[in-house]
């Protein structure tokens, strides 16, 4: 696998392309052209035999794919044969619904546990995991083995609370707090509004243009 | 303002400007050149001026951006001077998680109604707006100035909850259920556990790579 090679684009096409093989196995597609795969994804052909490219083909043009088989294998590219533990802190509104989200598979990705600082959800259990207080942080990541840190935190901590979570040797930052954090491990910032705003922007030009 | 010639890369920047503009102007921030910006928000200068090109320029190059006027023209041209009305369907997990969240500028974008179908959540006040049986939704979308759907309903239910939206003269869909709906409308499917994906996608290479 020569994954230097690999884009940040087509890094970002994986999970788009394992939710639709998921579906079309889920459907008994057993076979799929990249022209009809194109279709399913709104994607053209080309692009999807190029991206497929960058990790060896999977299978023979003009004889098309075969589903299980480029499923199972990008999977394992994502990192889908792993598990890792994930630690959320802010249990909020986003963190109690990252808590009970079913969006995610669980075996693959567990919340290990959950922190928050206010006292009246300290103790809760939410999901079968129980909130604990934040200050317990920082010994909890140096006892237990966790690679991925989820922020649900208030602007305000979010870069302290990232801080910490890399200084208790997580390797992957899922930061929902409306800030960028930053540091020197794997981050994604999710700005849940600026999908929002695209909409908005489209609404607008619509409204302008037609 | 021609928008025809604005690509879907740039369009999406647009929100990640105008949180970076906002901060800058937060911090009092009066002038900032492409270069800055560029340092800011990990984008080369060259890139910023280009997008900025596509709708006029904005500033005269080697004097740099007014942050002020940047802001209020970015936010213009993406629509945050309208007001936008929402309905949520589903007040599960995301859709309670949406009703309470401070991500986005309530002015700008109200929810002005929720409707789930489960008889424990109808009726129930959360942030400040009461859950309707969803039974409703037709005839409310037929009686109130509504521009965009949310969707926080289980997979199953979501295409069918988007023609709803739909058919009651909606042009904006943003959807979080675990499927991407299609409609002849905007739609943003929201797919939170790609970038989860996406995170182990990279802890799996660096173990691998490094």
């Amino acid at each position: 696998m020569n994954d230097r090679r690999v884009s940040e684009a087509v890094i970002r096409r994986l999970p788009k392309y394992y939710r639709h093989l998921t579906e079309l196995e889920q459907r008994g597609v057993e076979r799929i052209s990249s022209a009809e795969l194109s279709r399913e994804m709104s994607l053209n052909a080309s692009q999807i035999r190029q991206d497929f490219n960058c990790f060896g083909g999977f299978g023979q043009q003009g004889y098309g794919y075969q589903v299980s088989h480029l499923l199972r294998e990008i999977g394992r590219i994502i990192g889908l044969d792993q598990h890792y533990n994930m630690v959320i802190v802010g249990a909020g509104n986003i963190g109690k619904a990252l808590m009970r989200y079913n969006g995610f598979d669980k075996d693959n990705f567990h919340v290990a546990a959950a922190f928050d600082r206010t006292p009246a959800i300290i103790g809760r259990e939410i999901s079968g995991v129980t909130v604990r207080d934040v200050t317990a942080l920082d010994d909890y990541l140096h006892e237990n083995d966790i690679q991925i840190g989820i922020i649900c935190t208030q602007k305000e901590e979010a870069q302290s609370v990232c801080d910490r979570l890399v200084a208790g040797g997580l390797r992957a930052i899922w930061n929902f707090a409306p800030i960028d954090v930053v540091a020197d491990v794997f981050v994604e910032n999710i700005h849940l509004s600026d999908t929002l705003s695209v909409l908005s922007y489209r609404l607008r030009n619509q409204r302008d243009g037609e």
